[in-house]
């Protein structure tokens, strides 16, 4: 953590009009994570506080990060970036931080390094900026500096002179601040808002030091393009994409055998181990974790579950909130939700979905089978067409199915119900009552064979 | 519309021996669009009026434009480009058209704009044709003209001769067409097939006008290949790529927020509106319309969906011809098929078939179940494992379910049958009556548990 | 075949370390075939025989090719290439060869035409191995050329010295040697390990039989990168989509319509005839074959499959060991397991699995269906939700559905059981009896109306 003391104030109020969208911009997702969340994973290992300014859906934005609930301030109105700053000056005061860092909250490739450089020269400066030196420096503030390599300005594209400004360096303001809070905190009011938009800019405040004799320094990260803020649905696709190459390369280099790594996508959360086998085309986001010798086949969606080794997801499978045992199968077409569990060497298999249902050791349940809010003890059987009904249109009920058991297919297990250790039930059934241990429970009509007076629809 | 009057003879009786297939040519898709669509497409803000010269696979073609029935003329032999011109000639002449402009129905990238070039200018000349100048001139056709820059000859590549034909220009033909109907009819008999594949060249037409005095002009597109035809399935791969990048990156630009773009294909007739979330992998074709705020997840294939705002189609879903209402919830693995029809926050969960049936407002099938010819009210809850018997072997029948209806799990609907208002059917039932309104229908075999007889496959 | 006799012998004993599998490194996968599987496939028509040195995992290795179950040697400790091929020489000794061609397991991307042009040289020579030029030499060995471009030694990169062993030409060792058994036998007791990693190398062998003044060449590939060996998952990852592009772009070639080929991946033994149509995003693996006319649609995942002309595969199906007949329609969202045939015509629709069973000719089964181990006649109609329950928890019983036959939905069929021709099943059945052909079967229970006493979950 660095020393003297810095938060962070993220700029995170804007609509992103560009996005054409009912949510906040930094709440648009990359690897189905929002904007935000990598963020605040970058500030992570350098700074301890932030303050999120939020302005527009800021509700949903604080909905979003229940964590950082007592991070938040509300812009009401959205008259820039540099009224943001005001809005937030308070907090930033009682935090008693020496210094604050200005973040924006649409630059989700920012990086730790990027970000503790910046924080490197708190102590040494009144003001502080990162600058870059993209190929293309496009509408960003062109950076003057004197003879002594001294920041003496920021001036806009338009308004560059080379006369005035001297040669073309094609450094740039990347829109990332360290402000010493004792000495900046007069020129805040100075910020004026005569320009084409009515806005107040943070930009500003870098002349406004200059001009006061503060000293200002400009932090040069080349042409590090991750400072960059997000704007249109393009941008937002570029940086998923190069965030996705990122995650994927990288586990292709720890030693995750990947397939196709071009159709894999993995979100930034994720935790895989070496020797886990993945097939593309396939998403895993969340927290999810795939342990050494799991597999995971092409056509797979995931978030949040747990892959233990040698497990073998197929392909077709969604997977949310799951936890797939060592030797488990799942799959082709497999839906586990939320709750699912597989003890190991246990099989789901296709069109089956399960929520909060516990499936025991080497038990199975093959086919066009819905278990929901059930326990399935160890060596059970699970015939296809098998559905327990555990809800009545208000409550939800529970299924205990015993070690040993066997389902006859096409049977509905109305619970709360209990089908006892190593019971039987026969096809066709429709169970209401428990099943006793060892016993063996049928409830169905008898088969009456006639000579073809039955409609086909009856 | 042009002026003089101008007809379009579209080419589309070959073969596409390269295909190797039974379709012909021009019905080979990109985007799940015909060739020919694209070509019609291309042409209807230029052109009112069109015939099309159909002979290989005509039947083929003429149902799959039923639209264009009064534009369709036979060739029965096809014995060259300058053939079906002569089979076309008297439609031609009956349209009372000035022009006719002739163009390759194997050209799907053909744009608007480059026919509009050529229509513009009818009235100036007896002949003209579009020219391209492409890095690799392949072996098109080589464009000769005079000091004056005046056409006087069309010379295939090999006979190319520096000495006479002056030095390499690069420029070619691009093989379209536009005709004065008036002063190159008396050459249309003038055309010859000794050539080495026996055929009749509208090509020919250019130096039998020129030898006439004709005036002859060539109207340069660059390096424009969407001029080119299409022979192979690696350039039909190609093409539809270029189209697939065009459309999609239009759409990112427009305002789409679309994840993983490189995965997401979208056909050329299909509305999507800025603000509308497309999640790749992803396939989009038809008269599909997504609208602001609709949200399509991955792995999703749909044909002539409707998408309104706030809906949420998860992974895996089959889609087509079917409506998605505001705030409707569909899939995971959810198929829609034809006549779908879910209303305001309706909800169509994992492994459910509809087909021709309407899930009422915050209605909700969620599991393993099968609605088709179905009508169901408000609020009701389909349990998993329901499946209306519609068919009978011969006939389709149908169900009717009220608002507010429960239907049990793993339930039978035997069509024609109505379910009342707020009605309740017990799980495991097969209902071949109608239940009445706010009653209860059951219809299954008591439970009997007995001391383990049965065989497990009883 | 060449003359003089040649047999191989191919070093396939590694861990493969940096893949971090309990799998050895020659049955990590390309395509869903073994590493192994592409050298055994490039030798074949080069070379008659072969010996297998295994040792890490060699029993896997071993039960993954049982047809080479004569050729494998044993080699318990890893102790280098070196010791490999000293393990190995009885076996090539009994073999009867006048030369041994020492191939690298881990080289999946090894042309016929390169191991050809190394055995060509038999006869020349004592010694020789395929040199490569690639644009980065990386660590492999140098090759050291006298002025009459005879090989003088193989030097490590890190030991090269300009003064000592010329200009620098860039040609490396590639790892394959042609060894002459006679002359070479007395050399491979001098091999020694005296080494950083201390293992013994058939490399060292070059520069013994320089020093002996044997006869030794340099056969050289050029920039052939095929030839490199797969140490990690990143060049497995780079391997296998190298060969996919090649397998797919020359299927596009030979006139295979494909669509979205970046998004196909298509095994080594498929057999894809000009004229299949292919929608990526597809996987085709195994010994399938796709005849001129099938159609296979996006979200496929296939092994093993047959696909007869006409038939049309939709989306989302999964498809092993399964033959898919003449006009056959399938999915989407079907499984066919081993041993599902569907003969002319017949359909099998959404959430049906299949698996040893047959569909008769114009059968269907179009929804939520399982047919294990069950003959379904022509014509047959099975209804939504039909099971067949096959298995009593020990053995499997087959089920038999006549031709013309009917089955109501959501009905059971205990096997063993017969529905005769003609016959129908009421919907909601459990059929435990045979119902005879032209009859009817009903086993269901009657249905009850009652005033709302019902819970829900009843």
């Amino acid at each position: 953590m660095s020393n003297p003391s810095v938060t962070a104030v993220i700029l995170a109020a804007g609509k992103g009009t560009r996005m054409h969208s009912d949510k906040p911009k930094v709440l648009q997702t990359l690897l189905n994570e929002p904007m935000l969340h990598y963020v605040y994973a970058a500030l992570k290992p350098v700074l301890d506080t932030a303050l999120t300014v939020v302005g527009h859906g800021a509700e949903m934005v604080e909905a979003a990060f229940p964590d950082k609930k007592d991070g938040f301030v509300v812009q009401a109105e959205q008259l820039g970036t540099g009224h943001a700053l005001q809005v937030a000056w308070d907090a930033v005061k009682a935090s008693g931080a020496e210094y604050c860092m200005v973040i924006n909250g649409d630059t989700p490739l920012v990086t730790s390094e990027a970000l503790s450089r910046l924080a490197d020269v708190a102590g040494c400066c009144d003001l502080a900026f990162l600058t870059i030196t993209p190929k293309d420096p496009a509408s960003f503030g062109r950076v003057v500096r004197d003879e002594d390599r001294r920041i003496t300005a920021i001036v806009e594209a338009k308004d560059y002179d080379i006369n005035e400004h001297g040669p073309v360096t094609g450094e740039v303001n990347a829109g990332l601040y360290l402000l010493r809070v004792a000495t900046i905190e007069p020129l805040l009011d100075e910020l004026r808002n005569e320009n084409a938009s009515g806005e107040y800019y943070v930009t500003d405040l870098v002349g406004l030091a200059v001009s006061r004799g503060l000293r200002v320094d400009g932090v040069q990260c080349g042409d590090d393009l991750s400072l960059m803020g997000i704007n249109s649905p393009r941008e937002l696709a570029a940086a998923e994409s190069a965030l996705r190459r990122g995650i994927v390369y990288d586990l292709l280099d720890k030693g995750v055998l990947i397939h196709n790594p071009e159709t894999v996508i993995i979100g930034p959360e994720v935790n895989v181990e070496p020797g886990a086998e993945i097939f593309g085309h396939c998403e895993i986001y969340g927290r999810s974790t795939v342990k050494r010798g799991a597999r995971l086949g092409s056509y797979t969606y995931i978030t949040d579950g747990v892959f233990e080794p040698g497990c073998d997801v197929r392909q077709f499978c969604h997977i949310e909130g799951a936890h797939v045992g060592p030797g488990a199968w799942v799959g082709p077409y497999a839906r586990l939700r939320p709750g699912a569990v597989l003890k190991e060497g246990a099989r789901v298999g296709n069109f089956v979905e399960m929520k909060k249902a516990v499936l025991g050791e080497g038990s199975k349940a093959s086919h066009l089978t819905y278990l929901g809010d059930t326990e399935v003890g160890a060596g059970a059987n699970i015939g296809a067409g098998t559905i327990t009904c555990n809800y009545d249109g208000k409550n939800k009920f529970k299924t205990v199915i015993g070690d040993g058991a066997f389902i006859g297919s096409n049977t509905a297990l109305v619970a709360p119900v209990t089908v006892g250790r190593n019971a039987l039930v026969g096809a066709g059934s429709t169970i209401t009552k428990d099943v006793p241990d060892e016993g063996a429970g049928i409830a169905r009509g008898k088969q009456v064979n006639i000579k073809r007076r039955l409609k086909k629809s009856d």
